[in-house]
């Protein structure tokens, strides 16, 4: 049996409902220590439905997140089915949140949760970007195996107990190896993944003349995605106030004090809902450009905490 | 009993001696399956020895390398104590070897072998920075447990069995985890490791105005370095030029069809001489800069091997 739970956020949910394709349908989930049968979903599931919450995959989200749209449900999909969708806005709540609500200051019906690795990039570039406007990115990941879900997970599992794996998951053997391929290839020599993290980006901080150069990486680790992130600005950079900027930044935690081992790690950061920052360092030379090294759970920030925190900016515009 | 073999590279070898301190003195190694005993040296311990290789840390070659000169010794010190000397060439075989001589062609009597993560950077760029001048190079590494020796491997083998450690060799844990320090941190929030890369660098390529933006990040691989490299030149990039050139470039091998999952990882360069490069690609909207992923068997190329081609550049030129 597996649980979810609304507590730790303490997110008001009257009723859940949970939908999954034939293949998890009949299986029980633990909500709030309450039971919740999952179910096939048909063209009547969303009756009534406040929310929706979608995080299976892009298929069933293109089927059926226009269907519950369409019963009146405000939906936050987590595929990248709509997320480059001119008409529905992509949103990370510490940095867009004005994109959830239309001209009226109605939430859009249909809203897309980015992905893992822009997200933390952006929470941590955002204050940054509204000082000294960013202008180039050079960004590597170190990317943790659920980045391919729980696939991903036993891939690494299975390797590390020596089982013989017919085919990669992760593209290559992942135990003890570093893989340079996050999803497919694209024409241009760059993947599915670092062209979301180009796209994306551009996207959430509405400018397109912001330029990203990735390199998307899978690493043996549980969970957690690491960024060593290079940024050139439009303007001069004063590292101290580069520092007040992302210490007072909301979802932002800076640990760096890195003579002490202050600094970011997966494993630690791992169940938290934050994204962390540290090693932040002017560069050598050149006076407008910065290094930094930016961790954060995928499958939280990266994912389920994010789409939760759309609603409940909604939730707190309904209140207000 | 450890392994030492020349056969792999069928390098001249009369006799061997071994060298060590007082904590490894008395243990034997193989050498061409003929014991050899481990000394402690002293003054007259390389009278008629014609080339010494040094690699037991700074403070042993601070120590013994001027003894070992002064008796007529060539040294390769693959240490970082003399790599930045002014009076002591920095070689990488493929890249600098007229460096190895001397203005009257003799070989200089200290030569030093530079740091794991530059040799392979630079045998990767060399053939570029001929043709179109490096301006800048922003590089993130993924380097092995080895990289700190036995003890790194050895802290890697014993978290992975679930030991409780009290001290952390890799400065935090390593198992599943990913740490974005190498080696102590300086002043201006760089490691050592990183001033390397930046200093050897231009040393090596004679070059200063090279800009070197690096950061150096250990994770969980027993054996390989990884580099993530983005470099910008004075001059446009021909991708297709940048593959003729990397192709015939002697030390390198192209991987470089990653499609079909064909590029470098560590898992696949373990044990092998050679620098790997692939993911070879230009930056999305920067007409003089490209990506590209090397890796290399740090103990290897990024240390062993690089000394004793320097000692066969030697031989072939007195031969010669």
């Amino acid at each position: 049996m597996a649980y979810l739970t609304a507590k730790a956020r303490k997110f008001p949910v009257s009723r859940l409902k949970a939908f999954a394709s034939e293949r998890t349908a009949g299986t029980e989930l633990l909500f709030n220590d309450a039971k919740v049968k999952v179910e096939v979903p048909d063209g009547r599931s969303w009756n009534g439905v406040d929310f929706g919450l979608f995080s299976a995959g892009a298929s069933m989200s293109l089927q059926w997140a226009p269907v519950a749209v369409e019963s009146g449900t405000v939906v936050v999909d987590n595929s990248s089915a709509f997320r480059m969708d001119n008409n529905v806005p992509l949103v990370v709540p510490e940095v867009n949140p004005h994109a959830i609500f239309d001209n009226n200051g109605s939430p859009y019906k249909l809203i897309s949760n980015p992905n893992c690795s822009t997200i933390q990039m952006v929470v941590a570039l955002k204050p940054l970007h509204d000082e000294f406007k960013i202008r180039k990115i050079i960004v590597s990941t170190y990317q943790s195996v659920t980045g391919k879900g729980k696939k991903g997970l036993e891939a690494l599992e299975s390797e590390m107990r020596n089982e013989p794996q017919a085919s990669f998951t992760h593209f290559k053997p992942i135990a003890y190896n570093i893989v340079p391929q996050v999803d497919a290839f694209l024409e241009n020599g760059y993947t599915k993944e670092e062209m979301k993290m180009v796209n994306e980006t551009r996207k959430i901080f509405e400018d397109d003349s912001i330029s990203v150069s990735p390199t998307t990486v899978r690493v043996p680790v549980y969970g957690g995605h690491s960024e060593s992130i290079y940024v050139e600005f439009e303007k001069n950079v004063d590292i101290k106030k580069v520092m007040l900027l992302l210490h007072s930044f909301p979802g932002l935690i800076v640990q760096d004090d890195p003579s002490s081992q202050i600094y970011p790690v997966p494993i630690d950061c791992y169940g938290k809902d934050e994204v962390f920052v540290g090693r932040v360092r002017m560069d050598l030379e050149h006076p407008k450009a910065i290094n930094m090294w930016v961790v954060a759970d995928n499958l939280r920030k990266g994912a389920a905490t994010n789409a939760v925190q759309i609603l409940e900016k909604i939730i707190e515009k309904v209140n207000s």
